[in-house]
């Protein structure tokens, strides 16, 4: 049971929207397959991996430092200790070989987008879904029958404002999403007000709308809009400022009771730690969207779940930045409390299986073996071309 | 006065050495060249920029993202407010727009690399040394006339233990170092205690010997270590533990009273920001080792000292990792405290000019416009051949 070749390829997810921060008009993802000699139903069973949007494709990571190092290795140090499968573990430490401790950013990334390949594969020799290995390998085999799942976006409308803010809002309840998340801090405060009020009239409640200022503020500024906020009762108000800036996410969240959510910009458990140990968050009140796909994958994830754990917090906390299919087989497998979706972007990567609908704001993981690839027929496109 | 070309290519680094955390037997840097349309003597003037060690090429980062913003944006957008020379600061911007916020690795080396490029090629068109124009530009032109630099070093010799060791680190001295820095960790702490022993017999006191844990103990071993090198008055104890873990190096910190050393796996002025916010880091007693070629460059090392200043620190305890030129330049220019050094390792990147030596610990750096890489003719045939 070996690898036979693993190749990676850079894939344009150009969008035209923009956050409070970037752009993203030139996004790319690396898409990965791993192809092994393993055989099911005649064909040779191969491992799809991919990385969230936000961070790029890391082609030069994967290709320079991680292949090879996977290529170099003896085929059994890949394998679990009976060799009757792959070990996204052994893998993980033979990848991060020779990597020096902290850095935690791109090289994440590229482990990340490996990683998923390892899961998808491991799951597919298994013969199952991901969402149901990993609730036999971690949670006695008690796996979330659908996962909540909220749409991201509210993006800006230069010219249409409010009329297209609203537009976008009821597409995505009308898909079936029942808590919806849009953007602020790119417009002054008083008219991102207006904002959250034309998107209050949709939602049942305040707790049905969280807001995302993509850490563009200064403590001043963070602060203010926290005060601002406070009356409208919202599911959270998601990076504030700076990801690396703890003492003012404390300070914010010490601001007003709005709950807030953060972790989509911290690489590795020792960054979801100093958020824990500096942050001020509240572990009845605050979310932490930290992206395995991002993040040195699952493999880093349950670590980062572990620690969690010691520090008292619950899965049901987490609900991860992504908004694809490998975290949402994460949430249902691993008990979380939910996952991101950004409904109609920056696909065929986001999004979950083409068959599955939104229904009252929660989505069923695919049955597909793995993490559900061949559910997503255009994605499949993409995979079909690296593999031939 | 235009960019024409910038060019990258990864370089091997190779060396037999290992620290107690990676082997460097793969080791790569990226060297960068940015040809401009400007001409001196005839000839177009070219900026120069390579990484330090530790942490790869960054050849994708590099060609994907940072090389084609640069040479998308407008050139007058790359000037300085008069069009008289580049100006680093602004193409630090350009390349790192559309960038989010945290995940401060790899990138952080891709951007150094070509912010040195920038300095070097700056420095030039004013026929400056770096180290003149930075006390020029931010010290009132009082630069430091020579830097204190210490021989790193001291690696495990499987078979001659303590000869081997010996006999490397009177090579330093012998060199003009009057301090010497020796791996630890790799061993156990009495064989370590014993390696130390050794070495003291060849300087005048513990406080010319510093020695170095790259990041490996968890917090008992950390904090034995300290209690057990705390008779020997040495320079410093660097990086105990995990960069990131913040609560272990201040409880190392509180454990004895030898100083400590860490921040060249800190790669952004957060990250530094964070170590000194909780990481019990002493301002009368510890020192700073962030490097700014890992670190997005100069121009975030600016920030990264500003901030420093806020919180009481004097450049004087900064001594970053990097071990090369463009290290050697900003201690001289900005009175920094030192710079590290590798005498032998990491050539021809490493190392400073060929014809000045080490006096009694100190180093002047070269009066050669730029960085000085036209002083090390070794040096300069990898960046003849990238740039032909």
């Amino acid at each position: 049971m070996k690898i036979v070749e693993v190749r990676e390829q850079s894939v344009s997810i150009r969008s035209e929207i923009s956050n409070a921060y970037i752009s993203f008009a030139e996004m790319t993802v690396s898409a990965a397959v791993i192809i092994t000699d393993v055989v099911r139903d005649g064909r040779p069973v191969v491992g799809y991996g991919f990385n969230s949007n936000g961070r790029y494709a890391q082609s030069g990571i994967i290709r320079d430092r991680l292949i090879p190092r996977l290529m170099r290795a003896p085929a059994r140090n890949l394998l679990n200790d009976e060799g009757t499968n792959f070990d996204p573990f052994k893998a993980w430490q033979i990848m991060m070989s020779n990597e020096k401790p902290g850095g935690h950013g791109e090289r994440c990334v590229g482990v990340g987008v490996l990683d998923m390949a390892f899961w998808d594969l491991v799951a597919k020799i298994e013969g199952q879904p991901l969402y149901r290995l990993l609730a036999n390998w971690f949670r006695k085999g008690e796996p979330d029958k659908a996962v909540y799942v909220y749409g991201a976006g509210g993006y800006y409308y230069p010219g249409k404002e409010l009329f297209g803010l609203r537009d976008e809002m009821r597409r995505y309840l009308d898909l079936g999403y029942d808590t919806v998340k849009m953007k602020i801090g790119g417009a002054p405060l008083e008219q991102d007000l207006k904002r959250i009020e034309a998107v209050l009239h949709l939602v049942p409640s305040g707790r049905h709308l969280a807001v995302d200022a993509n850490g563009r503020f200064d403590l001043a500024t963070a602060t203010r809009y926290a005060r601002a906020l406070e009356p409208y009762d919202l599911k959270w108000y998601e990076e504030p400022g700076d990801p690396l800036d703890f003492d003012l996410n404390c300070e914010v969240g010490l601001a007003s009771s709005t709950p807030l959510a953060t972790g989509e910009n911290l690489f590795s458990m020792q960054d979801a730690r100093n958020l824990i140990r500096y942050g001020g968050m509240k572990r009845e009140r605050d979310f932490l969207q930290m992206d395995p796909a991002l993040s040195y994958g699952l493999v880093e994830y349950l670590r980062t779940l572990e620690m969690l754990g010691e520090n008292g917090w619950s899965t049901r906390r987490c609900i991860p930045h992504g908004g694809h299919q490998f975290a949402l087989h994460i949430a249902a497998g691993l008990g979380l409390g939910g996952a991101e979706s950004y409904p109609g972007i920056f696909e065929p990567f986001g999004g979950f299986a083409d068959d599955i609908p939104v229904e009252q704001g929660r989505v069923r993981p695919s049955e597909t073996p793995g993490i559900g690839v061949e559910a997503k027929p255009e994605l499949m496109k993409i995979y079909e071309q690296l593999s031939s």
